[in-house]
């Protein structure tokens, strides 16, 4: 049985509006280093960030029927998380889907597979992260689901959580610790910003973090000259 | 034995011009989706976009001697094939050989193997898709063939094939096939130019496209809460 | 035991400015195709050219530690390579440690683990070469050595030795033949300037290198209808 | 935090003996084409077949210290799951922890990373799939998570689901499903009795499923001649 | 326009025989290096080895509806070689069809894609080269070829060409060049043996095949003392 | 220029025999986890085990010519080190260099490329441990070097050094530090062997090796209900 699921719970759009500007790094450092997609999935262009609740949709190997479905289903500033039920890198996504998507006002798209027209997709400024750049067309035979839970690229992506992606990647924030986890990397924002310029007056993080004590408890000893190896 | 065949039947240079604009996935979707090169052959920079009949070049591994070879074989507007005899990243090809391929005319490089000079072959726009970006030198000791039938990344090529590549990869279209196939493109782009516009306002494919009824017909089902894991 | 090695002797500065604008392919061809780290060390930005005397540093998979150790033993010009013990994509470098590189005057990084923060590291100049994008953190627990010999994706990099790295990628030179591999550099610089003169009006490297003879004495035959396959 | 969690509820034992000789791939297409573990998930000796309830165990990158942990929870039966939390093939797991899950009765281990000692554990018949076959040391650092649910392979995996895993590879199937999931497959080993009988006497799938008819639709054309390319 | 081409010319029985433990190696050399199928084809069980005229086979990614249809078109002593229209390690090929082959008397069968139910296979010692050992299952809805030429694992294979497989992967020959490549590789067998004697009694390739004074010539220079680093 | 230094000193051949039965895991740990060569070398078959001197030997990509030489320098113990200057997967090795290492009493080979004629090697029990199987034919044109220090899947190896490989992998062990690994490898092999038995009695390492006290300081908690996610 394929399902299309309508009526998500959505993370709440003035919550995501917050994280404008906040990286993808901090974010994944602020919620205890988890959530982050695989590193192969890679931003179609350069500069770009994008953060909105996931719409998820998966779909046959070789086959976007369902990426049409799922269309319908985003809202202004919703975030499209779509993977194929076996790897595949074909070129599920293109221009006429990105169209659709812009007129609807979707931030971004989220595609364990291939993207195509990615000329296009760069000038019309489409946010895209994919793990492919690949035009092998598909076809629209086999249809999957809308709005389940679902893994893309290792991490688990429930409907309505906050998909925040920029130039390093792209991370998932539970639906309920959005706020919590905005807070938290804002404090992170702000201890850094903090560091950022001490480090810039050419102090070091050895002594900012107080590290020198622990490595030498730890063994590390420094010398003037190499041991034989 | 090793081979250069020098007189090879080209796709027609007027059609090739015709070509002009016309996207890697466009074609590879009208000519029925194929001939599309693996996704591993991407460009030195984007963007990029060339068109032209192929003059292969069949390389021994870590030897570019063949590529030197090939180059004379080259006319204006030709787009050289090149690929070794057993995977091989190396660096084949540098800013001299382009030079010599800018000097009379060519229109670009497929090569299954590696690329150096990148900042130099991107300064003098001479468009190159590589399987890698890799400085390691190369020998010449082995010959090999010129103007033979050959496979690259997945696909056969056979001399004068029409050989067309952008931002998202590379596509041969059989010499004899490069008029229809440029008739079924165009109707394609027509086509879907005429989405595009329904698309911006916000119509969606499920309905220009009708897709609606099979949908149901396959299974599928919206429902508002979803089902239990 | 963990040890860091204050004192090492580094590759002539003066020498080092003068490899200014020498791109890899050359140097790595003009010390006889070798010191060429494996093509999966990719820029984070292009166009990027650094050279400056090594400074090692072996840290423990998903754990950054050694690399805040570090930063205190490179001085201005130098090139910070640093290797996990094992293969690890973790992002284990990001804008606070650049910021503090870049304050003590450093010309790069080389990599062979995950960067993050790009685009900020981007927007600073500083110059990074890794083997992944990828903002997984990484821990503090675990002590390394930094100035020992490394082997750094494929190459043995003494501490001290010569760095240079551009978009075609990296390569190591000895620290005692730095001198012997520059002039061996610009004289291959020189050779290729006045062939790429030739070449560029149209002359081919088949008789500017005098290969024909050797090509048919390798037998290489030139027809003009293809054999049967 | 880190946690342990001790009682978790899991498919029941009787269940899980009635999976004896299933094989993964019917289980895979009798739960509908769901549930499998990615490609690169290998058994460390052929043949190999086991069945029992997941204890999941999330381990930090190079550090098996969770695995020591998560020994305890196991009960005879179990299939231990174990995954690092960024991507790592480092040797987390050999003889001295096999001997410890085979004195408990374990049922075998599904481990995203790499397994060591293959020699001693072929020898000991305790069943391993895993990503890699890799002897490097991890260390004994970082806490993570035992029975939370975990992305294994691709699959999300609940403590106390069903684990099926053979020379094929490895499926997950939830633990309320694990009945309709047996029903299922057994229906469709009978099925699939019948038609091996008919096979081995000659007749062919285009007629036991009644292919023609709908192959013909499609437009498929038989012909004596092939055409031209 | 999907096709079947039934009558095939097939390279000749009789010679098919005498290629009886020849291995895969010694042809590819023997027929001037080509031929040989990408590294990532292995055998699903050790040892093995076949040879027959290839039936060839083009699939949808995912969908595996061809190759029932070819197995009708494979007679006694082929060997089936199928490959999907874009890269896929789904498991196109189970127990079933092998079962409905072997009752054909197929030599075996060449699968650019996964292979599932090995263990049944490998027990009924029917021989699968393949990419993948995968048990994702794929659906019946797009039709492809049988018996075209088709590009598999890098090589063109034509209906009717000699396959010959064994433990060290696949080799493809022409079927007109079927003869002249069995006395060449009988011709190679014959002098190995002679060299295999001599080599077993403790003398060396540099002296039976005279390759000293070539190395002294390319400069090959023999040495107490390491050179200086 | 290539040479070949013939006067290497080995570490001690009665020193190698005591390493008889000691694992590749063993040994890596033993020595402070490094000198493990990367995953990828695997042994052509399994179970095997060797340990002797290394000679090296360091080759053109698709030229195995080196290695007819460097069999004139290996001695009875031997273990011959092969690396190419590139990366490079085609068949340097075969039945018949085999043949000539036996004979001369060699203990073996790792080689940093493809080994073909598999089978004929596994029956003569010679083992080698490679990166790829594949019969890909070499050439012989460019000299390299013999018994220089050589980079081999991610580590130095010089001349003399201790190559111990099983079907774990290949590490390699410094010659002048060869006494005192092998001591710290018993040390280890008795306190497993220790250990081995209070695990098999169904004792945990969590309580033989104290972990449970420094687990709760790093936070671990063990809980009776899963936390909401």
């Amino acid at each position: 049985m394929s399902v299309v699921v309508r009526n998500i719970r959505r993370v709440d759009a003035e919550l995501v509006e917050k994280y404008e500007g906040i990286g993808v790094a901090t974010i994944h450092e602020a919620q205890g280093r988890k959530g982050l997609l695989a590193s192969h999935m890679r931003p179609v262009y350069r500069p770009c960030h994008t953060a909105g609740p996931a719409v998820t949709c998966e779909m046959a190997p070789g086959d976007n029927w369902m990426l049409h479905v799922a269309v319908e289903q985003c809202r202004e500033g919703d975030v499209l998380v779509a993977a194929p039920t076996s790897p595949c890198e074909d070129g599920y996504f293109g221009e006429l889907i990105a169209t659709q998507l812009k007129a609807r006002g979707v931030a971004g798209l989220v595609l364990e597979a291939g993207c195509r027209d990615v000329a296009e997709i760069t000038k019309m400024g489409f946010p895209v992260w994919s793990r492919a750049i690949f035009a092998q067309g598909t076809v629209k035979e086999t249809p999957g689901n809308v709005n389940l839970p679902l893994v893309c690229a290792g991490q688990l992506i429930n409907p309505g959580d906050l998909i925040v992606a920029d130039d390093d990647g792209v991370v998932v924030v539970r639906r309920k610790q959005a706020e919590d986890v905005l807070n938290a990397s804002r404090e992170r924002e702000d201890k850094e910003a903090r560091s950022r310029i001490r480090y810039a007056r050419g102090e070091l993080s050895l002594d900012v973090s107080n590290m020198r004590a622990r490595l030498l408890e730890k063994g590390l000893k420094y010398i003037d000259t190499p041991p034989e190896d």
